[in-house]
């Protein structure tokens, strides 16, 4: 449930009615919405919460029970669109924010190379995987913390934001280190034990949807992220498993559609994985702009054929490029349509 | 296979390779691609066909064998967008098409109020079902024959082109003495006789997904009506069967991107029936212009809440308005950039 | 809704009533179930209809509302297994039904070999293909006619039921001639149209699931049957499509077991069609077997490399007589586990 | 690949040539196939292994080098079926275990007092959730490490082997203190981290198939516990995600069969998760039985519908007794047939 607080209340009285609720073992968000300050009751049992005998200096104008399972997450709790800063650069609301890398870091000099194009093109936030969720043992598994040092330095040249993929609550500290968004990939968006300690970071979190979850499962990971205390959360819809063979998944452009309506939270698109073919990347990511995302993932690379992996679906500079101006005119158009 | 015409061939000359290849009961399709007259060569065995001994005036400049199944639907046999005329209405291309109307006819009344509304609205071609494939025997099957008299007189008075729906091929006659465009619904895109006969009418067809039907089993059924003989094609993506319970079917959005590469014929949205949600009809339709649809299908009615069916679909007349609007400004957006 | 009889009412009193409830523009369907005479109402209004007024021989006992929409195909109609009863071979309740042979008829010759193996082994019904609903308009599409005429010649010779598929209403009176049993494939499960039609004649239906038809649907286009006349319905589970592709379906275990729970009908397995892999077809019968279904359809050839379709999942005549040893001792121990 | 060594070959040149392997940097893992010593040369690059130069004493027969992805898994690699022996239990091959238990352990009491029914019943292993992974951040998060206690208690008390699952690396070695069995459920089939750590282990792995996990990436995610160390897997077919929505889930039949004939590893089903309905566990389970499982995992409680989790697929100790001695008549049925 959510507390809403009168106008005009003192901060002191606040902190002093958020102090009661925590003694009574409940975590607590304190948010602004349409300017009316609300602060979220969060616990299992949040629905016998009893306000009344807490709320001494009668700040409390509405106490609300949200009826949908993503409580926190749902716009029953908050109307606005969340807007998260991260070292001056918002994503979510009216900002578009582009996100692009390579899939794999493979040495320095690449993502040197590429963190170059992406910020030449606009983007914000350089994606690279030093960790890589690989269907085979066999396969490439990412340089690990090399992978990150060069990351790092790429996006420090380019004043980027870092994001990439944490696989395991044992390298959670490490990536802090260095990353400034840290990316929970569709595999473990049910992966709860990591979803919990992220809950205890002051990172955001790139929360990808599980190519089986379906739009309430997909809120309810993002839940867990609120839950145990972190609501800095970035969504990603990275197209689910269909019976459709000809694309690797099947971007769900109704899921995108229908969760910018009940979430307040960003969401972004990743047609490079969602399709697995580069030139539907182009005409998908505008598409997604259309239906109401906040920003686009591209993996980018400066000699696609030459990855290690993810090479049918990423796009080389001149790709990028062209893709990137489109980007951005098609969300200037879609704001003022 | 498809032969290619060397540039300025008389006419007789086209026409008499053309007859020797029907007497080898071969099926003719004779278009212009890039200026090129090309014939297409039409059976089951069209791979073993020999030109060579045929072609005596020598007027054929190379004979092309398609490697992909849907031959005649794909770019590899033409690679100009397919615009089909009716009435001087011109359905692919550069041309947005916008199919309004009910799910249902209910009464005289109700379609030609609707039918004002789609005209006003920019609207060219009227939607609406006579014959209803419903999954319960026990629902509303439509008015049948009386539907379409009310239907062709809506489109008369309004100057719009009638489009419905062909269940069987026992109606096929009596459909075509009122619409301009037979519908074959999802439920039978994959009901072979239905498709054959339709081969060998001269009216358009639009054909809908099967909400199983992989893109390369929904060009193979289009590839029907061309082997049959009719090459009057309208795609139709509406959505296809996922777990996903929150909408209806999950518009395939990769698919739309992906078939407007590899087929040369019109495609457009159903996304009222693609995302069986009123609210999202709106941005997944947006969504599918930027994908490169040639035009939409709009499910409208007066009073969505007492429509015999389809309720949670449909839009309302001031919905109506205010998406028509925008799609017409995206497509030209999409035009230009 | 239908109506429970009192014991030991006469014959003629029963059909007044009948009468009574037709001239109110209802369909009957008498049934006896545990000893018990059942009418079903059938009409789409028949939760409206008021008995009393009618029954002026006080002989309804009970007259009972059904609240599942697959009203007279579930056992909330019928407790007991319907048994149906072809030229005295019964299908359904304890009898197991063994349908087999080819995909498609080719010639004269090989069907009546077939016929003479599955005779061999245990069949009842001879099962092959003479119009064939195939992807392709360029492949292969059925001797038509002609191969009914082998088809009925090599039941007469066997004493084997002839079970075929019918795609077309303009086909159900000519396939009458020949056919015992008239099979609707997996992609007309929902042409209404076809359904309809099927309803009007007196000759048994083999209803086959649609690849992406949910247990609902499935029920309620037998429903259709029933609701046009015709409650003579043997379900077919042939698997559904899902994102596996080592199979060529996913045959639905769960939906055999649950399918007998609610409904009455016969139900078999097609693990042919169901897995589309020769050396699965074995273990997937025979698990079907223990999920309940009352028989099985089995694609056999005597050279399934030659076959001209389904060559994949054919069995050869050592494979099949080997199946069938198995089919029946794995019946007989089910029946007494 | 692999190597086959010749017959009488002392074991001294065994240890010697598997020395020399370990020295090139891969990892080895030795087996008994049909009587022949065979030796596993595992490593990204194993296909450019080159045992010429290493054999001196020429004591390999063949070198072979395995075409499918899970390689090591399949029985392109080892034709026998594989039997692990825990504590004198085996698993595998032509035993049968059954696994049972509740969702989770709720206290000491009813873990014991479900571990009596379970021994009672012919079941070796109990299964019950000390850590849960719950969809919503707000349900019952298991009893965590004293559940533990209270599970191994109850194993000791009846001598059950005790199955629970792992969700973290963090929890790997405490688990290990008290688990004979460690479980990786659906959603952490792809937690590659998890399972490179588990590879790391000399305790038996019981790896779920992920709810849209196809055959081969569940065969790859044993790989991955193959290749990292760790061979002794028992694979476990727990329902797929489908639109199908009557059940909870769908169980791949056809996956089961199909896996039996291309891994060498034993399998189990899980009707329980797989259906999700009470009384379609009996006869999906008896279906597995037919298509080949080497065991079953089945949910059971005293008092199912006080459960804390899984109420609606539990049964309760009347259904339980009545399924086993069905489950292993089923068994020796299909051993013999």
């Amino acid at each position: 449930m959510y507390l809403e607080i009168r106008d005009n209340v003192s901060r002191n009285k606040i902190e002093i009615l958020k102090e009661k609720i925590k003694e009574k073992g409940y975590r607590i968000l304190e948010i602004k919405d349409l300017g009316i300050i609300k602060i979220a009751v969060i616990g299992n049992n949040d629905k016998d919460f009893k306000i009344l005998d807490l709320d001494e200096d009668k700040i409390v104008e509405k106490a609300r029970v949200i009826d949908v399972p993503y409580r926190f997450s749902s716009r029953d709790f908050k109307k606005e669109d969340t807007v998260i800063n991260i070292k001056g650069i918002k994503i979510g609301g009216n900002e578009f924010s582009l996100f692009a890398g390579p899939c794999s870091i493979e040495n320095r000099e690449m993502i040197i190379r590429i963190a170059e194009e992406v910020k030449k093109n606009g983007g914000k936030i350089l994606r690279g995987g030093a960790f890589k969720p690989r269907t085979s043992p066999y396969d490439f598994q990412g340089l690990e913390e090399e992978g990150l040092i060069y990351m790092r330095e790429a996006c420090d040249k380019y004043g980027l934001l870092m994001c990439t993929e944490v696989m395991d609550t044992k390298n959670i500290e490490n990536i802090c280190k260095y990353a400034d968004i840290l990316q929970v990939g569709a595999r473990n968006m049910q992966n709860f034990s990591l979803l919990k300690e992220l809950g205890g970071i002051d990172k955001p979190i790139l929360l990808k949807r599980g190519m089986s979850a379906t739009i309430k499962e997909f809120l309810m990971a993002a839940e867990y992220l609120v839950a145990y205390g972190n609501s800095k959360i970035i969504l990603c819809e990275r197209g689910i498993r269909t019976f459709e063979t000809m694309t690797r998944n099947t971007v769900d452009i109704n899921g995108i559609a229908y969760i910018r309506k009940i979430s307040h939270l960003p969401l972004i698109i990743d047609a490079s994985h969602g399709t697995g073919v580069d030139v539907l990347v182009e005409p998908v990511t505008l598409a997604g702009i259309m239906a109401g995302v906040n920003g686009a993932m591209i993996e980018v690379h400066e000699k696609p054929q030459e990855a290690l992996s993810d090479k049918e679906q990423t796009l080389n500079f001149i790709q990028f490029e062209s893709l990137c101006k489109k980007i951005f005119k098609t969300f200037e158009f879609k704001k003022n349509i």
